[in-house]
């Protein structure tokens, strides 16, 4: 991606690979993840919904202005509570075609690369619908549940299965499936 | 410094320019820092220690590891009530012959930069033997109170400006300049 190597950025860019700079950065400050959270409204009663972003003190914000100039998606938000900016993408098909090809090509020197690759296999089957279907969420539930594994998570493995047998009482909206 | 690049590590660092993530890596997670502290031991009454550091989760601190290697000096330490481990080094030669040139090379991107540069005028200072004359100790108390702006500091450089004058009482040594 050239085109960021602009003349006013030349002098102190000058030895940097920008593409290399972006995947160290993010091995520190990146977070790739995948939520699902009871949604009544939908046939399977969960919601996927895929997510990468990275933040850094406001303060020191120019990386997170050159990923979102770097990917050409998602958005940047200041965190007025601990002065912080965010930049994310929620947005499956930006995440499935301009994030994620960059993180396969300029792979995360630590274990972060198995987030990477798990929400691979996840933006791969929603995709093709997969968390449409029960067998599909499932599979996604059970992809996701290996992400971040020192993070906290919201609703287990155990609770989505749960809800999926149909033990409805495990599941927060208290939906049902056939 | 091509000698990372064994083949073992071919292949998911195909495309990494190693130099570049690092940069990118402390960009997001390091910390350049020059901490001033009471010492009745030592004439002027304060000891200047710089310090280069980085941490992140033990479980993914492959990074912190190729750090480590990459500069050849400092040490790993595990920090058990986070979980996380440490890459630091404190040795004055070894950050103005090691670290700091990496850094000259291949600059931060972000305001990060400035504390870079900051401790490189100190490192510089320290090295002609400034911080062991009054004069020189408040040079390197200015410069390092323009260093990480968002953090926390235990002397200001207030309290130092009064103990150089002989205003005893604000250093907690109670020691005095001449």
């Amino acid at each position: 991606m050239t085109n960021l190597r602009t003349p006013q950025h030349a002098g102190p860019r000058a030895k940097i690979d920008v593409e290399s700079y972006i995947s160290g950065y993010f091995d520190g400050e990146g977070c790739f993840s995948v939520s699902i959270s009871p949604r009544p409204g939908i046939r399977v009663g969960w919601e996927v919904r895929p997510s990468v972003s990275v933040s850094q003190n406001a303060d020191r914000g120019q990386v997170i202005e050159l990923v979102s100039e770097y990917f050409g998606c998602g958005s940047i938000r200041p965190d007025r509570s601990d002065y912080t900016i965010k930049w994310e993408t929620r947005r499956l098909s930006d995440i499935a075609s301009r994030v994620l090809p960059h993180f396969v090509e300029y792979r995360l020197l630590s274990n972060k690369q198995q987030d990477v690759d798990l929400l691979k296999s996840i933006s791969q089957l929603m995709l093709a619908g997969a968390h449409r279907t029960r067998d599909g969420l499932l599979e996604i539930a059970r992809l996701s549940s290996l992400m971040n594994p020192s993070g906290s998570r919201r609703y287990s493995l155990a609770q989505i299965e749960a809800s999926a047998r149909g033990e409805g009482i495990v599941c927060p909206t208290g939906k049902r499936w056939n």
